[in-house]
């Protein structure tokens, strides 16, 4: 009998946000009548705007008539889209990025995932913890790791603690890793790296030649103008690292699937013997090999976000988010809990009432409150006695969900 | 400095296409002139039918509406896609297939890629030679190969030579394998599987607890009722076999990704213990991790393809692109060639010109002819000597490439 993959099975649980799903699906079907909103899985929830709907309309057409149509999509993403984020991404910012860097994919989550396959097994990694699910799982799958303990941690695996005491932006790893997950604005603590705390992850990664993988896919929630929004604004970037960027939450493509990932030609791993190999043609051959490429209408809906009208819509909507955190932050903080982030990112990160998991809270917001949001032991051990509420949302709904939660939880300690 | 994945150095050659692909720009920059006229990468031609481009404007519409607005996609795929899937591709041909069994994704190749990855790295691989290559460099980019001898066999591989004595479909391997892929009709060599082949191939898989990867990516093209299109279709099959469907060559899907991969539930694998383990629920973790569903535009226009209109629309793209391929096959014949395939599938198999490799035919049809194909040496060492000829373009074009064959090649011993 073929051999399974034993790796997937040190997985600690379910991928964190079908098990969400599951139990929200439960109480839903035990209570019919609750009206419940959904804080919990950071998907978007305001329309395409009309750029990107046109973009769509007008590709579809011309997908329908026999000039127009187009097979297959470049392996690495069409030119006019490399070169709208060359120009709106990059050069906008003094960045310099050729096209043969810039790889399309169908997301952030994919690119996240899949960029460890080129990566030795033997390569030891560190995350932050909490941390974005799919860094580790896909490594655990991968077998970078050991069995995991009693909190979830994998044997293996350097976690790095983000703590309130470092505001949730921990500092490299002080011990010898090779490739170092770093997602700021963080998901899930909505915490957002200084340029003085990047350039310290840039001297780190360059002192002893490990690989930064830089997910910026939250960095449209910036709001302060100093803060970096690409890694390649650190000076030595280009040597070390490689950054991760998508549509999903910048202009709402959750459903829509557009991402692209970023590999400096200066980047290198090494053989066991020692040879220097780039890392741009390894990553050029594992995504020529197993994937075929974002569809046309999608990338000319990603070039449409990059239009004067794209960007002035797809603003106009992240301030609406943004307003959403504000008066998340302001109600869960007037409710008596203690409350970070969603300053420059759509996420809340919380502390759950003192003795309690987070889980349990989650339980408990969903019984009392029918609100939906993601218990921070998902996203690691350090996650443990914190909650992520996001702020994609209908404006009504987060006004509702905060009166529910005041209602519910006022004068609680917190 | 961070370890690569050396398994990827073992590959003999760039992926087959991109090498294609800088030919022909190399040759068509020396000579602009030339009127290339593309037979190669197996890409359809013909615009979408006029269900789906109404099914995508429709759904674009939607999204950029609050009430249709739709963000991430369920895991496996909307349930209005699998049911047209159950319905159309299944219980019309009496096969009952549950809707948890179908794995929605945004292409064959991703999913004849990304499934090894559920296996165990020990699992020995068998696969028919010549073959669609993704099998093949997945499972060595996984490390599931030695490294490649000199005619680019990778050791630890099984090769099942597919030779003109066996009709190019070979029986199933008489040595232990734990997992074969077979594609049928076949890419590259167009031959197809007949009842009783296939129910040698499921009863050998039973006998030995082996899975069997079925890709069936082309079976729009079988033109004999009486030739099974699923795998499913043989008794007992729903235990040994894993199948891919795609709308790439069905609907003209290649610039617009949509497949599916069926893992029944009785299917299993097992740990080095003997514990036996389902392969569905891994595959659905691998996705659920890895994957964030294919565009909900896109699912509604696959949707069309099952609609009495989209049925109709794209059953006239085949025969349009069979009456190429019975072309193809007489003026190749005609030319002095010896030819197989092309009769329930878009591809001929032709033989080279005696004691000329297929690369060096590729260089000189390209030269004379001004007309690209596949060397058969691109899909594995048993397709030295032969060539893929694709029936993927318009009628105009197709005729002129006989035309230029014929005066180009015609008389030459074959």
């Amino acid at each position: 009998m073929a051999r399974i993959n034993e790796h997937y099975r040190k997985l600690t649980a379910g991928y964190l946000f079908p098990e969400i799903a599951r139990r929200v699906r439960a109480f839903a079907e035990a209570n019919p009548a609750a009206s419940i909103i959904r804080l919990g899985i950071g998907d978007v929830t305001l329309p395409l705007v009309p750029a990107v709907v046109e973009a769509l309309q007008r590709a579809a057409a011309e997908m329908g008539t026999p000039g127009g149509f187009r097979g297959y999509a470049p392996d690495q993403g069409y030119e006019f889209l490399l070169d709208a984020i060359r120009e709106d991404d990059y050069a906008r910012r003094g960045i310099e990025i050729a096209r043969d860097e810039i790889f399309v994919s169908d997301g952030s989550k994919q690119d996240g995932g899949n960029i460890q396959e080129i990566f030795g097994t033997e390569c030891r990694i560190a995350v932050t913890d909490p941390v974005y699910p799919v860094y580790v799982d896909t490594n655990v799958m991968a077998g970078r790791s050991g069995p995991a303990d009693a909190e979830g941690r994998y044997a293996g695996i350097l976690y790095l603690p983000a703590t309130e005491a470092n505001g949730f932006v921990p500092d490299p790893p002080a011990e010898r890793v090779d490739v170092a997950y770093l997602c700021t604005p963080n998901n899930p603590t909505g915490a957002v790296a200084t340029r003085a705390q990047l350039e310290r992850w840039v001297a780190w990664a360059r002192g002893c030649d490990a690989v930064l993988i830089f997910d910026a896919a939250y960095d449209a929630y910036i709001q302060d103008p100093a803060l970096p929004r690409s890694i390649y604004e650190i000076d030595g970037a280009r040597a070390c690292a490689i950054e991760l960027r998508s549509y999903s939450k910048r202009a709402g493509f959750t459903g829509l699937r557009c991402a692209y990932s970023v590999v400096p030609k200066a980047l290198a791993g090494a053989t066991a013997a020692g040879e220097r190999v780039a890392l741009g043609p390894l990553w050029a051959r594992r995504q020529a090999t197993k994937f075929n490429g974002v569809p046309y209408l999608v990338q000319r809906a990603a070039q449409a976000v990059h239009s004067p009208e794209g960007r002035k819509q797809t603003a106009e909507q992240i301030a609406y988010y943004m307003e959403n955190a504000r008066r998340l932050r302001d109600g869960l903080a007037a409710a008596g809990f203690a409350v970070f982030g969603g300053v420059h990112a759509p996420y809340i990160w919380m502390r759950v009432p003192e003795g309690q998991s987070s889980w349990a809270f989650f339980d408990e917001l969903l019984a009392r409150a029918h609100v939906v949001g993601t218990p921070g032991a998902g996203f690691g051990p350090h996650g443990e006695g914190y909650f992520r509420i996001s702020a994609f949302n209908d404006r009504d709904k987060v006004d509702e969900a905060i009166g529910r939660i005041r209602r519910s939880f006022a004068r609680r300690p917190s």
